[in-house]
């Protein structure tokens, strides 16, 4: 299945990964330079197509002959452009009146070097749209296969033998996705594809998605990105990736400040939201991951189908140190390493000579003599769905026992009932016998003890897929704004029109009688001095609480005039609100630039900017959805009635709900924070809001 | 200089490393047994000593004549002990009898095997007390040393050639220890000596860590424990090696519930709180870790001087993409990556032929054409003290490349002004030459960049140090208690005596008149019925707050009669105290069984179960300490006057100064809860307050 992206032709993956020819531009003899590099993989590899040098300056380029230009090539089906960037535009144009179907730019100074290049890219943009050609890159390293044979990245530094898989790596930093690749090898995980995308001007990761979803050979797409550039083609291609049963997992950098500063310069990507994109991922079923080791491992485990069904672990290991040690570092892995039951702990405790029967399993020295003794424990152990998955964990093994110990081991963890991997730390040239038994054995296997337990966790907690539904009605701005940011008590006449509960609430113009307007209202009542322009109040000392008598309103509204005079503010009026009382939480949410509407729910009141107690989804949610995302809180005990303190969480996920309806109705709005929504036994309540509106609406 | 600890002699740290003499008893032919091992092991490394296998069954093993028993061997500094765990004992004491001065028991099946074992163990203590002879073990893999040439440990699993150094491991658990050593080894870091000290029946952590202090050829030391069995004299132990110039670095295991089941199946041992311990550790300035990796990463760094001035971190890279990542990655590690100056901006835009200079700086393609212009970039970058560390970050180069590049990239980073690191992931064989050129040199590197980052953090931010003072007067019980916990009115009284400051209150005797009660404090009130064996007071009713009118008084009081009689409680008093308002935290204490009395600050109310918000330390501590625990709340902000709400902490200080006096002074209480402590504008008051009476006080 090939999933086209609006506007756009779909990429002719195979093609691409297959070319029966390839041309390299601006080819050269040595291996120093790159064109050297990418002809002399072409050849140590094997290439069986046709191999054409492209330089005037030479007849021959390592024996191959050299033509002087790509219109003297014959057919070429993929062409390299290996020029100086002064020369790439000419060049690639040839290619495109030559036919060519995919020209592969490696050459670098486009838009990551200012303005210049961004006009020259934009060139190869227009080219690449009025052709049939597609283009990759620029400033990439190119493409590799190593299911079909084709290695034609510009690097020696690349794995010489590279193992052919079901991993395909599609990145848009040349030296990370070359990375991915030898890493992967490294640990004997083979891959399909590499594609590195470079600045995009042409195909970009949303085609590579798209197109991979119907490629035979792929069962695992690993993305290292900068940039997200097209959100809704990338989400579209996910998703279609997804319901073609491919696993994805991915990597965007750009969390830092430091690491977007660096984007910005070196790819001229602004680099959006990472928990919107963390978000975005995770609601489309994709694990999104921190390091480039968890983006292999984790490809990895995905690829030979490891997936867990749920986050029980067994450790086993025949060293005491080992098994404390990872069970610590599974806890901290967020997985569970719960106790053995009475049944498998009776039947072990007959197999055992030494030791205690328990989760972690010591195997003790025991299995060192007996190692056909470990697959009996291991069938014990998991017997009756105790455990989801094990982890056996092994020491630093010379080559004598690893010769003697590892194959039965392996063989154990083979047959056992639920995914088992097995550890071995590497200890470099003394375990290098226990590597490649692990490397050239099916069992999922790892040289870290702590990398196996958090690729595990995260393949045991799969990511809470959901697909919102259609966005409701438009929700209009008010004419009476007139285009501006409204005032508190407007915005919540506004939230309030759309459902979203807000406290009951006066405006008393400047002059107004106070008492009079408290008539209707249930005391306490809260007070604030609205000002235009003013965002925080009560720094101000335009609050008042716990208002109780009418001396109490009159004195905090003279308080109010003197703070208005002594700041020279312009006042709107004063807000007397009913006084809730309960857990305050913020309700909010902002119009992503990429990835659109997200509402937001988190600890509320002063926490919410000491905690970092927040959930993102993407708008609408449902009240039912809403529920899981307080869930997914810290502060969920708090809500969920600790101590008896019952709250009124139905109230506040219906609440939920309706911002994320309005959000998704409501183009204009940058955004909106509710804060405080005040949760009580009966109710939830906005008392505070703020609604920003986009510039360009 | 020696430490000798208490109670036993000091132990003889050269002879223990450096025996000129070794028995092997229960000597064994081939290597299939770990008594053939430990012979196999001495002599492929060469040991110059004397070696002599003990045991009746041969007359010569391994080319060596083999002797009945260890009456016969001659002089011997060491034996090891490698028979049957039935005939430890009998060996053992022959060997004292003999006049070895170090027995190493290898065997296990000792305290780690249930009462019998234990008893066998305690037979071992007793030995070892009654004689000059010190015992290490039983249950441990013995003793290594590189420096020395002494390679006795009974394991084929080490690696072949150790590098000798200035690392030191201590471990309780030998696999573990092994691991460590191992590791160390195959990134190029030297081992002083490994000592695993197995179930410690008698030479423990803490005599090593004081032989250690006077050692001349460590540098650094390397602890994974189990359990701290003697905490006073191990602490005075640490204190004697930070002070002797030594560095020290912990991984503990027993975090998690599942390792604490595991340790006390596997030594023994109870394992103490890990809090407790992290901060003990850090107050005596001893780096402690999770995770294996870090352990060997961070002894490296510290045995080659690696100690930045801060955590401002300069990440430089040729690719764009790990500049990206690495920059992330700092972020999540804790170090700061702060923009480059204008100064040293224009500087390096001079030097630059591509790309824009930054923090991360893109070293683009450039570099790899000319690699002496890393130096200075370098150079440029640090210049002006805006740095305090650098990370060089370099992609899987190829032999090629890693020849023709590296060596000029390790010399400009040897020449930087700050500490300088580099990493280049490993990719198993195709980046051997990396590996190797990095092993040889005197530059701290890495074959990951999370792990390079994580221990550039660690060692960017040493522990807090600290040495509590003597504690002060001791604080009695009042007689009234009875030895049982006090009532929370009774609690509260004698907090009140001992100068820490409580909410005013008064309690009414049941039955008494609430309203004449009240006449000396200010409204509103809170009304508490305290009733005998009632924690969760909110729970059942019988808590009132915001009480201002006598009405108010009298519907309280008559509320929680009902509540008395409906749960057929035996009600001791209603007290009433005046109502403070502010920020809720919580203070308390604990009197840890190894480390004795901790202070603990932390966010209050609800929060503090929701939140893990809190600090520890040893008691006493000053106000000016205790302002410093409160520094690192998450909360602190809120404490230190977000949104312009003042809050009172030097009386939040002096509060805490004074539960953590009357704590060191009350080895009676087993620990004390003030939850909340109410922090107002003016004042901090505890307003609830429990103490735990220890049961054997």
């Amino acid at each position: 299945m090939t999933v086209a992206v609006a506007g756009r032709p779909a990429l002719d993956l195979a093609g691409l990964l297959a070319p029966r020819s390839i041309a390299v531009v601006g080819a050269s003899p040595g291996v120093d330079r790159h064109p050297g590099r990418a002809i002399a993989n072409l050849l140590r590899t094997g290439y069986p197509g046709r191999i054409v040098p492209v330089n005037p300056k030479y007849q021959d380029v390592q024996g191959l002959p050299c033509v002087p230009s790509i219109a003297d090539a014959g057919p070429v089906d993929t062409a390299y452009v290996l020029v100086g960037a002064d020369r790439v535009l000419d060049v690639t144009r040839q290619c495109v009146d030559a036919g060519v179907a995919h020209v592969v730019v490696c050459t670098s100074g486009f838009a990551e070097e200012g303005e210049a290049g961004r006009a020259a890219q934009a060139e190869l943009s227009r080219l690449a749209r009025s052709s049939g050609t597609r283009i990759v890159g620029p400033n990439c390293i190119g493409v590799l296969s190593p299911v079909d044979g084709v290695i034609a990245t510009p690097t020696l530094n690349i794995a010489p033998r590279l193992l052919p898989g079901t991993v395909t790596v599609v990145s848009q930093s040349g030296g990370m996705g070359v990375n991915v690749v030898n890493l992967a090898t490294a640990r004997g995980l083979g891959t399909r594809a590499l594609v590195s995308v470079g600045n995009e001007c042409d195909v970009d990761v949303a085609d590579l998605v798209a197109a991979l979803a119907g490629d035979p050979h792929t069962s695992v797409v690993a993305l290292f990105l900068e940039q997200v550039r097209r959100a809704d083609a990338f989400v579209a291609a996910v998703r279609a990736a997804r319901d073609a049963g491919k696993h994805l997992v991915a990597l965007k950098v750009g969390a830092s400040e430091a690491a977007a500063r660096s984007s910005l310069g070196h790819t001229g990507a602004m680099t959006g939201s990472h928990d919107v994109f963390r978000t975005v991922m995770a609601e489309e079923g994709v694990h999104v991951v921190d390091s480039i080791t968890a983006l292999v491992d984790i490809a990895d485990l995905l690829s030979r189908g490891v997936r867990p069904a749920g986050d029980r672990l067994l450790v086993v290991s025949p060293s005491g140190g080992e098994c404390s040690y990872a069970a610590d570092r599974a806890d901290a892995a967020g997985l569970a390493v719960p106790p053995l039951g009475p049944e498998p702990y009776a039947r072990l405790r007959d197999l055992m000579r030494f030791g205690t029967p328990g989760n972690p399993l010591d195997l003790t020295g025991a299995v060192i003599g007996d190692p056909a003794l470990l697959r009996r424990m291991l069938d014990e152990a998991t017997a009756g769905d105790a455990f989801d998955t094990v982890l056996v964990a092994l020491p630093t093994w010379s080559a004598h026992d690893a010769e003697r110990l590892l194959p039965v081991i392996l063989d154990a963890a083979a047959a056992t009932r639920v995914p088992t991997v097995v550890s071995s730390w590497s200890a470099g040239e003394m375990t290098s016998t226990v590597e490649r038994l692990l490397r050239e054995s099916d069992v999922p296997s790892f040289t870290d003890t702590d990398a196996a337990l958090h690729a595990l966790g995260v393949v045991a907690r799969p990511p809470r897929t959901r697909r919102p539904g259609p966005p409701g009605a438009a929700a209009v701005p008010p004419a009476a704004w007139g285009g501006r940011a409204p005032a508190e008590d407007e915005a919540k006449r506004f939230l309030a029109a759309h459902g979203v509960a807000v406290a009951r609430e006066t405006l008393v113009a400047p002059g107004g009688d106070v008492v009079a307007a408290a008539a209707g209202l249930t005391r306490p009542l809260v007070a604030k001095q609205l000002c235009v322009g003013v965002e925080h109040k009560s720094d101000l000392g335009l609050v008042a609480v716990g208002l109780s008598t009418d001396d109490d309103l009159r004195s905090a509204v003279a308080r109010f005039g003197d703070a208005v005079a002594r700041h020279g503010l312009e006042p709107h009026g004063v807000l007397l609100a009913e006084q809730a009382t309960g857990t305050e939480v913020i309700v909010g949410g902002v119009h992503d630039p990429d990835f659109g509407p997200m509402v937001l729910v988190g600890a509320g009141g002063v926490l919410t900017e000491v905690l970092t107690d927040r959930v993102l989804a993407r708008c609408p949610v449902s009240p039912d959805e809403a529920r899981e995302l307080l869930r997914q809180l810290r502060i969920w005990p708090v809500l969920d009635g600790y101590r008896g303190v019952r709250h009124d969480v139905a109230a506040l996920a219906e609440l939920v709900s309706r911002v994320s309806h309005l959000l998704a109705g409501a183009g204009w709005m940058a955004g909106l924070d509710l804060n405080p929504v005040i949760v009580g036994a009966t109710g939830a309540v906005a008392v505070d809001a703020v609604i920003h509106v986009r510039e360009d609406a």
